[in-house]
């Protein structure tokens, strides 16, 4: 473990709010959004752990965690929430190792998730029919430090597949039952599907179409966090939570009867 | 990817109401529970993903996954549930190729998730003041293949850890606060620290005790879990829900000012 | 106020497990379920909130509440449960005085809490087109004492409403969407209609309704309620909790542009 | 049923976004928020039900519900919702003709819903020790129409309860277990004590309190509510939602043993 920011090193700042923006010392003296003016290279030699002042704010300086990485990446569409990404990764039974399919690629939120979880030796694929969108989500995984992880395409995931012998498929479009057929010849024996969609409509359709091929453990979960607020004045929950992000819909690829 | 049952095989036996038995080719003939008796050899050769009978009964057979672990395994007291283990990984960001101590071992839920997460050159160090607590949950994670990832100790986490620079620590035991100083201790800069604790006195006293330590970001949560039902009939929420499993209360240790 | 239980009185016995059985002090000796054989004359006399035994139970004896007479009356069919019957009193603005129209009857749980809230100089009116229920829902508003505050007709509610101006209407129907327009036509300027609805699909379905007619404040809400359990071990939420009862739409009918 | 605004009338108006406010057709021309100035006399004759412009913008005219009571009050302090009031309706059982006690008034919220739930020949008792609490929420309860079923004293509930044989009392103040054996005396035998507290604290002080007591049925409560937004585009839970606004006690007195 280092004990100093080195030179090449990518770092999360943290201000007194948790608001965590990424910084490479090797960019060059810019103006950062919650920062201001800096040059990458004075955090250089900073006590990893420690607080400091920039400007008139004060900052932690950490190496980015994976929740630093989802939190601190720069949004160009609604995001899979960490939350939720959490579901995906355990209900999909992500391991390192593995060989997984996303489509579409948003800001990169899910891609980070799940090339974070199949590393060292494991592999994202991800289809965006957006070049706009997958350039953007690059820029993230790039300051994740994970692109050797990821394979990008711009394909329409509803017109096919190209890969084989998948470990799991998780779709994040409008349209997810038009890909049920492509992720079920995709995927491997017992490998999973994953379908993120905010309306009912969606899932009854995803589900429907689901159960027309072989798959089984077909379930959809809703997922709702309350956070606790604990202060000297009492315990309760917290006045504010976010009431509805997306449905989630797994189901499990079996050999055909 | 293998297309048969071969010899050495665990595999994961599914009936039609989705109750999992995890079962190694190499046991003898035996009553298994849910499957009644069985020489696990004539599993040898069947097809993974097909469908037979056993007794009166159908199952598929699969490769067990994450999720077939966990939802196999032999439960010897209230477990963490696969949905609050997913919360775990994510918000303490466990990634391949850490090093994380549990505290206690439980029937060994947990010790699978993490373990699964940290391989292939990650390690899971598990403590827990019950010999037997440890053997039964060794009986699960060798049943899930993941031994070899995971060292445990006959020890009482609230009179010290002994390990240095660990990523993360989960700690699943009634009195948290009483290593909530050892923990800060052990971890390194940026790593992160989880409770689990079904009481709020119990998550105030270990907020209270994480506040008097150089921990940042300390965060309580509680997840709640809905089934959506989808059927012929419509879609609903399930009648049935789980009300409440644990609060979530997590930090991050930063250098001493 | 009676201090004591007098000949004619109806009372509410409460177990140990706080299981409610309403008894009326004039029917013969016979066996009640959830208390054995008794003679309901040997309660008279008994004090009001004191305890005492029957057979091998202990029992309160009180007045019955409203509370009381929803939760000792004998079910036929899923009833609607008083938490969802106070959301429609509250968003349909019931009050003494009130004529309010309800259909079906059930078990007559809602009819219950409706008249109790119109008395004393207000009216319900309930339509259900079997007769067996009726008679079933009549039965658990004559031991609440209620029958004074109700009119039944075995009348199909998608077929038309004999009545004019109705404060509010309450439709418990497969089917509501079927009643709007004769709701509309019924309820008076500014009165509220409320359908109650386990599906998504019959929602949709209302709500499209409902948005081709004069109907102003269209809302649908679901209630979901945690029981907090508080003993010496410490405070948490239940661990069981129901997952879903129904979906309340409400509407409020004003002129035509 | 009134066809036009008439003079002496109270109106509610409410405009497209649902934004209600309640105007006495006997004020002098004013400027009242959210509509501009306007002499509320050129309101009588409109006919109810009907939309119209005042400034630019549209206002339906109907006579005031309950809900619009509520949802149109003037708020000096954090309010008891109308969804929190439903429950303690419902499970302190309250109807018309009953004597109800609260403490304190806040702006008058609560007051209100029971105040129209015990009409027309019950009475509201409201003690609050803040003498301009108590004049705002009688301004809220006149322009209800229902200062007749409420008497107001400035008194501190917990120095005692002048009145005895109460149906309900219900507490909102920070301490409610200071006044729970004032309750036990004022309530009459089989009455409903319910207390609304937003800290866990506050409700283990006031359940191990009640417990000290002759109380039976001690329940707490939270609720929540989740909107469905139903549109063209689909179904949903909708994305906003409030995570937290108190908890219910609810105990009911029976005799010393």
């Amino acid at each position: 473990m280092k004990q100093m920011v080195e030179q090449n090193d990518t770092v999360v700042l943290i201000d007194e709010s948790l608001k965590k923006i990424i910084v490479d010392t090797n960019w060059k003296t810019d103006k950062i959004r919650g920062i201001g003016v800096i040059d990458p290279k004075t955090l250089v030699g900073k006590e990893y752990g420690s607080k400091f002042v920039i400007g008139n704010k004060q900052f932690w300086v950490l190496s980015p965690s994976l929740q630093d990485k989802l939190q601190g990446l720069r949004r160009q569409a609604q995001i899979i929430l960490p939350r939720d990404a959490a579901h995906i990764l355990m209900n999909c039974s992500i391991e390192p190792g593995q060989t997984v399919l996303e489509a579409g690629i948003g800001s990169g939120s899910l891609t980070i998730a799940l090339a974070s979880a199949v590393a060292p030796n494991g592999k994202v694929i991800s289809y965006d029919i957006r070049a706009e969108f997958i350039e953007h989500a690059m820029k993230n995984l790039r300051q994740s430090g994970l692109t050797q992880y990821v394979t990008t395409k711009i394909k329409d995931v509803t017109e096919g597949i190209d890969e084989k012998d998948l470990d799991a498929i998780v779709l994040d479009i409008p349209n997810p039952w038009a890909a049920i057929e492509h992720a079920w010849k995709a995927l491997k024996v017992g490998g999973y599907l994953c379908t993120y969609s905010p309306l009912i409509s969606q899932v009854e359709q995803t589900v429907k179409t689901i159960e027309q091929y072989s798959y089984i453990e077909c379930k959809t979960f809703e997922n709702i966090q309350r956070e606790m607020v604990v202060s000297k004045y009492g315990t309760r929950p917290s006045f504010d939570m976010l009431g509805h992000t997306g449905y989630l819909t797994f189901a499990r690829k079996v050999q055909v009867l």
